[in-house]
């Protein structure tokens, strides 16, 4: 079985050569000291600590799974003490405040690793998943004892955190919520509720784990105005900062899932549970917003790994399994069958895991940089433009990552033939790691709405103007090479397109808003596959530079000339999705409403 | 949890008001009884037994699983009684040769039944899978004393059986097959090799098994031109046809799989097994492939399943999940929360399971009626005709519909949100066993090169051309009613580009092959689109009359206006990804092969 290998050389590429992080840093204050040799040096030992210490637990977690018994939680066989060597190399601290015990590190590289750890073993990475928007939004929103008490145990990793919003009867409407927070005499609040999906709610790697719960306090106003943001301790926190009385919050059982199976998804009970308000009263929906928005850019991720694992397991597959002769004649006389790459079929399932795997992760990065300036940018204005770009961006690369990286999955499964749908391949297991991830931290549909709804349509298309503006400006400076003419020109289309048919959408919305959901999701599709054009574009742009260079000093030209050729494959094999996108945008609503709820069957 | 119910209305329709079977088996004097209370008493009773003995075995079957201990196989708890009962009410006998103690009843009537089948548990309706195909082989090719020794028993279900083609190393390409046959003294043959993914090799319900096995005679041609078929019993039968000796062919293992958990995938160690010659020397492939259509078509069927299956489930979560409020303002103002269903983005992802469903089980009925004109139709030019429809849409139906059941399984899922990943709920199983149907029996790409390269090309476009113009006929037919204007204008539209799109490919595949690989998949997908368009335009022309006569009636004109409404929505919806598809194939194999195999990946 072929063993996971973190994509270091793309990586390189997309730090270095397209992005070119070492001057994205040099440029903010907090980070200006943070150059190229130290980006690769973390990269090379994290990647190092994943593919040895996380990856061999993947199959062996899939198959143990979590047990649940009398309230106790035990993960696979090694997480434990794989999550504790994490911790000890000082993986959690990375980028959080020096006076908390943390590196001070940019919070993209931080979020990049994240790839990496969700590819290597995606189970195990969501024992890590809460701590950073923990973190964050303790840091934005909690008072400076509440980040005395809990930021330097968190970023060390002795203690973990959950994020508890869902309830059995709401998920997306977090208005409907119950879970009651009461004032208590020392200023506390009891809270009572149950919470469902709580990732890691429950285990045994940390002596405190520090839940992060929307309630309602009484008499508080209805629906998502009188929800507010509480931090509840497994151990309450005695006065020396040490887990002291256990509070009445529980695992009441685990849910038996389709994938994910070493990570522990709880039933939390709270029984009147000592909670400490975070922010303040009734704007905990806001407060957690923070969490959530940096918890869908991790999913973004898991996206992004999903594909680059597929892909690595079956182009090493198709490269040995030996099956039929190439159409243009045998390829391999000496063998009694040609390897199944020859065949076009196996190569476009390959070359579209790798343009939608190599293209998302241009699309992440560029994204997590924006994180970087939105934080620590000197000038205001550009970091409220990387906070709109950030808004922006995030459904679509939340859902489109996700979405592909599922497609990916799937076709990395389909290249194996019957042997992929045998557990010992590995490839199943990474499809259904995968589906969970266009469900959680907002399903596709919540990211549509948002993207079309709130971002472009509420912002009466401003923010979506921005991007196309930096698009356009990107056409124009390539239109005369003659080998960037070949994207530029059909990218220049699309960007003309994307704004006709938003403000068509928007003219129908306007007058019903059904149309706004109608069209959502094949919007959001449509958005993320010109992202990706204009990413693959930009690729394009660079290894072509590249590749006249190296061509002269014989030093890796296929690198380069690979990265065309990738981006070519996407521009006629994926691209032409868009049509069916814009097709399906402008049918409108009329179709999808003209049946009553009763006539959908009988 | 939802109950599966067999879609007994939606049937009727497609039976009685779309396909007309009572006339259709009027003109085959072989089916000329049956009559339409005998097709629908046969439909109900099936059903009624499905849903009462199949479908409460499946997820305690998927949860259980199979297990192998000492060469023995033990099916989940219940299956075996449950194959029991089916045998013994006659379900396995149907469509047989009343000599051999068949009913005589349809092939086709037979074939639908497999979608109530398998939707009810597609891993248990797995052990029903080869014995039609192994019947219809011996039928063609076995000599008269094979057909009496094996058919009787295998029509009652007293023995069952197996398609042994698959080895370790060669799945697609037969041609590498190593299993080897030398002649034995008494006119068999001893059979040598390993098989590997054979469905039901091995279990506990029958008193014999019979392999049918591909294997080369000594000293045969190379490739697939020396490959012959043969009888494996698992107990040799003796002189009196029952079981006798114990045969010398045995299972190794069974694979541990991502779904169809209840059905037994084994691999069989053939160790100088006794074997009979079935048909001739080294025509083994030939006769396979009487088996591999069968189940080919069998495996439509289960696409037709997993939608339907899927659908039904989020359908009725749809109704009563409670999420936000209707766009327009509330739709129930005394509950909290509206149903989901009331969201345009859940409308559309039950419409499109709903139109694959319903569109896929109207494709596959046709094929279905092709089976009987191919074996029955009086006139040789009407059974011609008939085989070469057959030939021509059995690869489309294949993996068109299980690319689909696929894409609707997993709507479905979508549609529960995060609770879809959640064993309990049964959708996630509906995807994991849904995931196989593109794989075996042949692959989508396995089915793309049969259609586009043998069926299409391979034939100089005239089976295209003979559907073609049916559609074109039924589009003039229909040109002059408002209400079917809309349909057949689209629709005349797509076959004239169908025959360009097609005279393309032709001509640059005849410069270089590799175009054929190159389009197949996208051209596939493409015919498998105009196709549901054309059965859904003759639904929306069938309905438009019944609803008229049922308003005048007051009797069901929902369920006719539903039908008009869910072809508008095929048609907005769902059609628009046929310009994706052209794009692709027009963008031809350049960008496909350009990479070598060494620069997929540095």
């Amino acid at each position: 079985m072929t063993r996971y290998r973190a994509p270091k050389r793309d990586i390189r590429f997309v730090v270095r050569e397209l992005f070119d992080f070492e001057t994205h840093y040099r440029k903010l204050p907090a980070y200006s000291e943070v150059d190229e040799n130290l980006i690769h040096t973390i990269l090379d030992e994290y990647a190092a600590f994943c593919e040895e210490v996380v990856a061999p637990l993947n199959r062996s977690g899939d198959e143990e799974g979590c047990t649940f018994s009398d309230g106790e939680v035990r993960a696979p066989k090694g997480f434990k003490e794989a999550y504790r060597q994490y911790a000890e190399a000082g993986w959690t601290s990375l980028p959080w405040e020096r006076e908390h015990g943390g590196q001070g590190l940019p919070l993209s590289l931080n979020k990049l690793l994240m790839e990496i750890l969700a590819a290597s073993n995606v189970a195990f990475s969501l024992y890590l998943s809460a701590q950073p928007g923990a973190l964050e939004t303790l840091s934005v929103f909690g008072s400076p004892a509440q980040r005395e008490t809990y930021a330097p145990k968190l970023v060390d990793g002795t203690w973990n955190a959950t994020m508890c919003l869902t309830e059995p009867h709401c998920g997306t409407d977090l208005g409907l919520l119950r879970t009651k927070a009461e004032p208590d005499t020392d200023g506390a609040f009891r809270i009572s509720g149950t919470k469902v999906f709580i990732t890691g709610g429950e285990h045994d790697f940390n002596e405190n784990i520090v839940h992060l719960v929307l309630a309602r306090i009484e008499n508080a106003p209805a629906g998502t105005a009188g929800i507010s943001l509480f931090v509840v301790p497994k151990f309450d926190v005695d006065a020396d900062g040490n887990p002291g009385k256990r509070n009445a919050v529980s695992c009441g059982s685990i849910e038996h899932k389709m994938g994910v199976h070493g990570s522990s998804t709880c039933m939390m009970h709270f029984e009147g549970a000592k909670g400490h308000l975070l922010g303040e009263p009734n704007r905990g929906l806001h407060a957690m917003f923070t969490f959530i928005n940096a918890s869908r850019i991790s999913a973004a991720m898991q996206g992004v790994a999903h594909a680059e694992f597929g892909f690595q397991k079956s182009l090493a597959y198709a490269r040995e399994r030996l099956q039929m002769r190439a159409a243009a004649g045998p390829e391999r006389p000496d063998h009694a069958a040609d390897p199944i790459i020859v065949h076009p079929n196996v190569r476009r399932m390959l070359l579209t895991q790798k343009a939608l795997a190599e293209g998302n992760r241009m699309m992440t990065y560029d994204l997590a940089m924006q994180l970087d300036r939105a934080a620590h940018d000197p000038r205001t204005d550009d970091r409220r433009r990387a906070r709109q770009r950030l808004d922006f961006m995030t459904p679509i690369a939340k859902a489109f990552a996700t979405e592909t990286g599922f497609e990916a999955a799937n076709l990395a499964l389909q290249c194996f033939g019957g042997h992929g749908y045998i557990r010992e391949w590995g490839v199943e297991q990474n499809v259904r790691d995968a589906r969970v991830a266009t469900l959680y931290e907002g399903t596709t549909g919540v990211q549509a709405l948002d993207l079309l709804g709130r971002k472009v349509l509420g912002t009466q298309g401003t923010l979506l103007a921005e991007f196309i503006d930096e698009i356009e400006r990107f056409c124009e400076a390539h239109h005369d090479s003659s080998l960037m003419s070949l994207f530029v020109s059909r990218l220049a289309g699309l960007t003309r397109e994307w704004s006709a048919v938003t403000e068509r959408v928007g003219q129908r919305a306007s007058v019903n808003p059904e149309e706004i959901g109608a069209a959502s999701v094949s919007y959001l599709m449509y958005a993320g596959y010109v992202c990706l054009a204009y990413y693959w574009a930009r690729a394009a742009a660079v290894a072509a530079t590249a590749a006249e260079r190296t061509f002269e000093s014989g030093e890796e030209p296929d690198f380069y000339e690979s990265k065309i050729a990738t981006a070519r494959f996407y521009y006629d094999h994926i691209l032409p999705r868009t049509r069916a996108c814009v097709g399906v945008i402008d049918a409108g609503a009329e179709s999808l409403m003209a049946l009553n709820a009763e006539s959908f069957q009988f």
